[in-house]
């Protein structure tokens, strides 16, 4: 068929930039780091903040925005995946709506955890077909994970972060004054994304949490080693992210982790965090890698060391075959009619399979079992 | 408060880039041009169709896809600005998550109105962070206007386009053969952008409008002349999109018409179309620069007698001067604290104003109900 023509070309390039702070005390009066070159004076700010940082930190981050003179509308929003939904979405933006912000130098502001981040993005994303925010992460999972990336979302029809954007933030600010009222087991559930990192592209890191990991967590990272062992995640974790930010290439290391975990999380919602399921994958996709004779068994077995030495506890009887199948056949989907799934081929090294097998997925979750209850067992008889 | 450091910075450049295509009898079984390299062959794709498309096209429509061996699944949208609502975005997000498409390869079609393509594009935008999606406009103002920019979105909160995405589209085909099928009244609402464009950027549209329009219209754009008029207003359209495709200036010679229209679109619904609503506000901006020297008498005049010689009739009754100043108010929320409104400084040319004045409002308001009046008195009187 003749006559179809490419009459008009639209070829731009749009610049993508913002900065991940490190901000201690950002909430002291005196602290002016949030009041960005280019924002309004005063003016307002539509505030998110998470239910329990409220309790924790509420009076502080109130008196800030009346010492700076801004008129600030802080909407309390309660912590938790359960909240991630297209509900708590709409309502933030009927929220949002009734106190009305310029649209470009009066940035909403999320304070919480990646939960909250996420949604808040999504709704800053959407509103106006786009304002700026600033993401303020409150826990260790939000510090070197959720919030310094563009991937915002909710939930949708049983699916994880089914809906969303890529939205640059106009910045976030890292303060690690939050990580000391995280309780343990979610100041756990952030260890669990560094151990991805470190396994699938760092050695180094890897050898600093085996070092440094057990007092770092105790001291919820405010000591020397701990601070390193955040900016050395935090880095590594922007140099996977920064070349890729829109997922042009669907091959991303930084996915390790994040193929079983995605159905088990939807399913057992109320008893694992993110971290703890990607985890759970991490095992699986290591051992798996290791049937193959990609990964040696003595670095499985260090990878399992560390887990244990970290104080992680996992409740391994969540997997189930056929669900994490059925989570990799979802996954087809969204990595484009290929498996992708990335396995470690040693400690910061990996290659992408295409060719997982049922079978081989079962033998993997097998071993699993069989590894964690030996290692449950008395000293005694092992 | 010193310790504050920008420890990293993301600095990426994101290509954007979509080809508008002109594409005669697109749905003809030999056409190929909706098989775009790069495309899965084959396989499935979720189609969004107008209602009113659907009757006069829609048995075409899916034998294309029959033809082409395409696993299509074919959603009904109703036609109408009533329909532009997060019910229906939300709606459309449940059917197409019952479709498993690939991410990249299996694009949505979206066949429509400007609401049509613009609820699909946001639910596009949002539908697993994005997926690609193309636009088949099938009225003159999705065809000059709504679906060769990257602008989407829904009505929300009594609010026009409250919520929405710049969303690149994977490319967009213009193809005259659906205007035949349009409405005058339809058409004629096309037309008001193109006398947008004209005014406010492009003198020789003005003329070509002057010199051909009416037959142009009478013959649905198929003579020689109509092509030539619809060439050159989206040709002009994107050129003023192209460069400031994410509105980093506010200042856009685009919005002309687009600041009174607003409120007056959202409050008569049922009673304005949009380009009525945007020909409404072009009259009472062009009488306000004149009342101000900025524009000629007689070229308002030249204006006025464009309007009544293409025939479009417009119910001023809906204009009045507190609304419109609402409106004002509203749309400097959106502009970040100016009004920035576009006025014609002689045909093809502008400023932008920001310091405009209830009372002058009110009297370029009484001004332009004392023209139409007179204008349709019978011609012995005048």
């Amino acid at each position: 068929m003749n006559g179809d023509t490419v009459r008009w070309q639209v070829r731009e390039q749009r610049p993508i930039t913002y900065d991940v702070i490190k901000a201690k005390h950002l909430f002291h009066p005196d602290n002016r780091a949030l009041l960005l070159p280019g924002l309004r004076e005063g003016g307002r700010r539509f505030v998110v903040l998470d239910d329990h940082v409220a309790l924790l930190h509420g009076e502080a981050i109130r008196a800030w925005f009346t010492h700076h003179e801004i008129d600030a509308r802080i909407a309390i929003f309660p912590s938790g995946e359960e909240h991630k939904t297209f509900d708590s979405y709409q309502e933030l933006l009927h929220e949002l709506d009734a106190f009305p912000i310029h649209r470009r130098d009066e940035p909403i502001i999320a304070i919480g955890g990646g939960v909250l981040t996420d949604v808040v993005g999504f709704a800053a994303a959407s509103y106006r077909r786009s304002v700026p925010h600033i993401k303020v992460p409150t826990t260790l999972m939000g510090y070197v994970d959720a919030s310094i990336g563009i991937k915002v979302g909710i939930n949708f029809n049983g699916h994880k972060n089914r809906l969303g954007s890529f939205e640059p933030p106009l910045a976030v600010f890292l303060d690690k004054t939050f990580l000391r009222t995280v309780p343990r087991r979610h100041l756990l559930n952030g260890v669990c994304e560094i151990i991805k990192l470190a396994i699938i592209r760092d050695a180094a890191l890897f050898e600093q949490l085996e070092a440094d990991g057990v007092r770092s967590i105790t001291a919820f990272f405010a000591n020397k080693a701990g601070d390193a062992i955040l900016d050395r995640a935090v880095g590594g974790m922007l140099e996977e992210l920064t070349p890729n930010l829109y997922e042009d290439t669907l091959e991303r290391k930084v996915d390790f982790g994040h193929t079983f975990s995605y159905g088990l999380e939807a399913r057992h919602q109320h008893r694992l965090l993110h971290g703890e399921a990607v985890l759970l994958d991490i095992l699986v996709s290591s051992g798996l890698a290791q049937q193959r004779g990609l990964l040696a068994e003595h670095e499985l077995t260090r990878i399992f060391s560390l887990v244990e030495c970290l104080g992680i506890e996992l409740d391994t009887t969540v997997l189930d075959v056929d669900s994490i199948w059925q989570s990799l056949l979802e996954r087809i989907e969204h990595r484009n009619g290929k498996q992708r799934v990335p396995v470690p081929t040693g400690l910061g090294q990996c290659v992408f399979l295409n060719d997982i097998t049922h079978q081989e997925l079962e033998i993997a979750v097998l071993a699993l079992h069989a590894r964690m209850t030996a290692s449950h067992e008395p000293a005694l008889e092992r």
